[in-house]
């Protein structure tokens, strides 16, 4: 029983002229294992002259005879890991043992293994802005007469529509997130700069058990939103826009606050913000064209009194943030049960600063749910 | 003022025959840049269908025509991260914007300022086993006269002599993790898994401010190092070994308890470790070639009682684990001042299982010093 969808992934392959593919990502190393990463590697990646690599690579024509590449040697054996972590449907496993180059050796193992499975002058698929120039370097020399292509289109379209597991995770990490957000708003103070902020949302959010990723501020007027020396103040918004993780799972989610009682300005524009999820959500359901629900999105941020400050964005939300569905003026693609979207509506008005609300919903044969609608409504700190 | 020594990194370049340095790994971003690297992307790199590359560019020739290539968009203007991280020693700044491989981008202008620089016919040492494989690609398409050679040994060797600040950043970040692991120990209780006691030893360093990086554990007898359901359970020897990194300088450390008195065998093998411990130290100095430091702490393991169940090792220490100096049987190196080493003395007896220490020293002039030496004892938790 393979952990993701196989029929999908040949579906993807074939579409691509994709023969093998070869993940060499963390996260696409646990998407494609059903969650095994070695632990050793998996936040210190470098070591010694380079880095630690594994494989799993894929045939189209037979995901049974899949391959995992790690490592095996005196001082640290993989499969001890493996054996820990459970059950592990790659039989075929192979091993380099440390050494100058991890990536090279790894990338050579896995050349071998596609020698000896009759497929070395396939089409490749490899994670090309991720995967180390010299392990292709090594693959390109032990496949003579294989053609590479890019992975991560397709390793993109595979995780696009989400298992019952990874809507659970990703409903997780949102939750704690917005309440991790929440608490910073609810105990800022006006001399916080925008960097204390940015460090209280990582302590919030790691004290929550969730992994932190990063965090834009604001607060306006002005658009900067790199954390920064500037103090939060009274009266003045304060938008956070974080990013956190559990297992890969991604959540990205932006709340706004003030200490003391907003500008009716930066009140009205966040109004005209949630009015536009709500219509851009109200849309969304299973079947509705990408580029519609562009369009849907630009003109419910466009429409009414602040529409020329107004900026709408959607994007698929996963294991990678932007990840697919694509939603553009020319995207192609179909919204299908099961995809996540991140809703991001904003105003940058010069008067009041970067208003912005963003949440994530998961899109449902009917319609769409919030997967982390925790205290959306904005913070008002009582000015002491 | 560079923040590194510049006649250093020209030395090792020249030795390596390289004429240009492009630095594009995090840790050695923020090395060269003296400490900034863009927040959004640190700790989640990867976005839409690629990652996150900046590269910093060093003619050896003319380190004052430097240059350094990030992103700048109507989505993220990363001049502002920079203003609000201060001044930036390298004026020749290059943007990219967002786009399908960010990674490829950021190369193609790197290629570009090599060609503005009259360095299109160079020899470039680049981080070979981490630059994603299309940025070598558009390297070599964008500068065909080009040779690229591994830029990783010549950024070892630079950062193999530490500064002050950098020894205070790996003093702090080493007292922490050793307060982490003893706080761990000190609450264990006989059914806790090696598993939770991993988890635990993450909570207890994120909660001192450093980043978790990974941890081994082992209870005796029985080597596994693995965390795993094993429980710890009454006088049975555990290790903990565990890394941190503080700003990318990195903790790495053992420690040992148990759950009432040990066994008197373990004590023993503990005793030796310590024993050997002090005798390395003392032979540690400035002067000290690497290859006898290597004899004698293999001499100082094997001798004695349990010598045949003793293994050494020592390796340098500071952004990456495992960093220049080497200490092997063949080094050709010699000890500097400045230079860190993490010493590890350790017996695997089939009868008490992995018994170990691990501590970090700085090289002084004269001799060393100890940069975590916290709670070095073994730890006897009170048996209930």
């Amino acid at each position: 029983m393979l952990p993701f969808d196989a029929e999908r992934l040949q579906r993807v392959m074939r579409a691509h002229h994709a023969d093998v593919i070869l993940a060499t990502t963390r996260h696409n190393v646990r998407y494609l294992t059903g969650g095994y990463y070695l632990s050793f590697y998996a936040r210190a990646p470098r070591f010694g002259g380079g880095q630690y690599l594994s494989v799993v690579g894929i045939p189209a024509a037979q995901p049974e005879s899949a391959f995992y590449v790690g490592r095996q040697d005196g001082v640290l054996n993989e499969q001890d890991y493996i054996d820990a972590f459970g059950p592990f449907w790659i039989a075929d496993r192979r091993w380099i043992t440390r050494g100058p180059s991890m990536t090279a050796a790894a990338a050579a193992a896995a050349a071998q293994a596609l020698r000896d499975k009759e497929l070395g002058g396939a089409t490749i698929a490899v994670e090309s802005s991720f995967l180390p120039a010299d392990a292709l370097d090594a693959l390109r020399s032990g496949l003579p007469d294989a053609s590479f292509i890019n992975a991560t289109p397709i390793l993109g379209e595979l995780r696009a529509v989400k298992q019952p597991a990874e809507l659970e995770r990703l409903r997780q990490v949102h939750q704690v997130t917005a309440q991790a957000i929440r608490a910073v708003l609810a105990e800022g103070r006006p001399e916080h700069t925008t960097r204390q902020i940015a460090g209280m949302v990582q302590r919030r959010i790691e004290e929550r058990g969730a992994g932190f990723l990063y965090v834009f501020t604001n607060v306006g007027p002005g658009f900067l939103r790199a954390p920064s020396s500037i103090q939060w103040g009274r009266g003045r918004p304060m938008h956070v826009d974080a990013g956190a993780e559990m297992d890969e799972y991604i959540a990205d989610i932006a709340r706004m606050g003030s200490i003391g009682a907003p500008p009716a300005l930066a009140m009205d524009l966040f109004t005209a913000c949630l009015d536009a999820q709500e219509r851009i959500r109200g849309a969304v359901t299973a079947g509705l064209a990408c580029r519609d629900l562009w369009r849907i999105g630009t003109e419910a941020v466009t429409a009414g009194r602040w529409g020329r400050y107004g900026r709408f964005l959607a994007h698929g939300l996963g294991m990678v943030s932007h990840e697919p569905p694509e939603v553009a003026e020319q995207s192609r693609g179909t919204l299908e049960p099961s995809m996540v979207l991140s809703i991001e509506t904003e105003y940058l008005h010069p008067d009041a600063g970067h208003i912005k609300t963003e949440d994530t919903v998961v899109v449902t044969p009917t319609g769409s749910e919030g997967l982390g609608d925790v205290a959306r409504e904005w913070c008002t700190v009582p000015a002491a």
